[in-house]
């Protein structure tokens, strides 16, 4: 487990976004090898990558790393300013070895939106779903598998685990975060739902849900808002539980890239096949894979009637 | 027009809300009757909501006013903490005099997700709509009637308008915020559309906000978020029409309140009638007039299957 104290010695190469609205700041610098222990250590430095965002966290340290991602809770005193501001508890999220692909993600990139026929599904997301690297989604199964996180899993059943997310810190109830990762690996993403197929793997991730909010954190019917990413992070099904009353910064709860779960039920149940047919609408970021084929395909799209 | 430096007179009485994630504080008190030349100055101090927020505003001084809202762009310098923070530029609305329903709407409130099913909208939430003191709207039919903010529409037609939301500063193209206001009285909400009736209304404003925002601002195609919210802040109906970089702050974006209007179009393509018979979900505020009602209707609603 990586120490905070290691933080000192992060040499700054770069500011990747600054987000006052959001009160958040990226990072792009150099940690000590002896951050990673299982690192060659040939390599005298390793890059790194640091999100420092204020949140509603408790004041204690807490700590958890998976691969090469590493989360804090710290706690920093600000200046009172003209206006006195609260005093400021931040969570602090390392990546560390960097690559590339995570440098891309965390830089602040312009995102238009994009609609999305089954045609154009079949001829671009398809293909570029089948393409990307079983690696990029080994956390993904080494869960399913039982072989990490094993101590967080909160239910599992032959169709589906539910499992705190990592962007969480575990005990503020207010900004509860889960997860739920269909089993299927056949099951990528929001367009391959049919209603006679899984509308009893949604309405059961929402019944878990509640069941286990309430049980252990006291979170009553209504308390929790869940929703599913189109396009997702990674291409393994799975349903974003958050605490309903928690704002996330950014466009993580946005239309234009979530769903909500109980929208998607709705839908299904008024149309099976729906999720096959409609045009589907989202952002994609200048850097997103996805993001110059589609941004070519457009002009193929009726955007008049 | 109110003058900023009468702020400095402000008295403050209570701390609404305090939002640190949001760079946000909402604050009650009272100004000098000066404040408002229109008002009974027999009141020697009116009460007042202040919101400051962080925002991403130029920084020049700019004044908005209309009956009891205003706005202005200021400039605070903050003291560097750990973390070197930019320069801050705020966004202050005042809201004076401010009414009971002004200062319940800005405490901070907890909310739930309810189920809305075809049922409890016709037994609840359309007499809820009727019975809206039309004063609550009053705004609206004024700016569609030619009476008010007539300099700042874009677009009018017989169906709708298009003129830039009280909430942006009118040149940071970052944030960009207008409004399309339906013409039609009848026609209150998400509910209410049609695909047989209204699908050219919704591809139109889409058109429109495309055009306008390309030839004003040189926004292009997928360089917009637009949305409907449900339930609405107010029962004429209107679109959002945001930056597609701009994140909002709060849930004013998020699913379980916003439904993208590609969407709402491509559903009502499939389904003349889908927001006639589908389930809505959405975040009530424990303030919120429907709240009760729909918590208690709650009961009633298939939550499992």
């Amino acid at each position: 487990m990586p120490d905070l104290s290691i933080l000192q010695s992060f040499e700054l190469s770069e500011i990747l976004s600054e987000e006052p609205d959001r009160c958040r700041l990226t990072l792009l610098g150099y940690l000590p090898s002896t951050w990673n222990a299982s690192t060659d250590t040939e390599n005298r430095r390793l890059r790194a990558i640091i999100l420092i965002e204020r949140n509603a966290f408790a004041s204690e340290h807490n700590r958890r790393t998976f691969e090469q991602y590493s989360w804090f809770a710290a706690w920093i005193s600000s200046q009172a300013s003209e206006i006195k501001q609260p005093q400021g508890d931040v969570k602090i999220n390392v990546i560390c070895p960097a690559t590339d692909v995570h440098v891309r993600k965390y830089t602040k990139q312009k995102s238009i939106l994009v609609q999305e026929t089954p045609e154009l599904y079949r001829r671009i997301i398809a293909p570029y779903i089948a393409n990307l690297p079983p690696e990029r989604t080994r956390w993904v199964t080494e869960i399913l598998a039982g072989r990490s996180e094993q101590d967080k899993v909160l239910y599992s059943s032959s169709d589906y685990i539910i499992l705190p997310d990592m962007k969480w810190d575990l005990h503020t109830t207010d900004s509860l975060y889960l997860i739920a990762i269909a089993r299927d690996p056949t099951l990528r993403s929001l367009r391959d739902l049919r209603g006679d197929v899984h509308l009893s793997l949604l309405t059961s991730i929402r019944q878990e849900a509640y069941r286990i909010v309430g049980d252990k954190w006291g979170i009553g019917r209504g308390g929790i808002r869940m929703w599913i990413h189109y396009q997702p992070s990674y291409y393994h099904f799975h349903v974003h539980i958050v605490n309903a009353n928690h704002a996330l910064p950014g466009m993580g709860m946005a239309v234009g890239q979530a769903h909500l779960l109980e929208d998607v039920i709705a839908l299904l149940k008024i149309n099976s096949d729906v999720f096959k047919v409609m045009d589907l609408t989202y952002g994609l970021g200048e850097q997103h894979g996805l993001y110059e084929p589609m941004k070519t395909a457009q002009s193929e799209v009726d955007w008049i009637s």
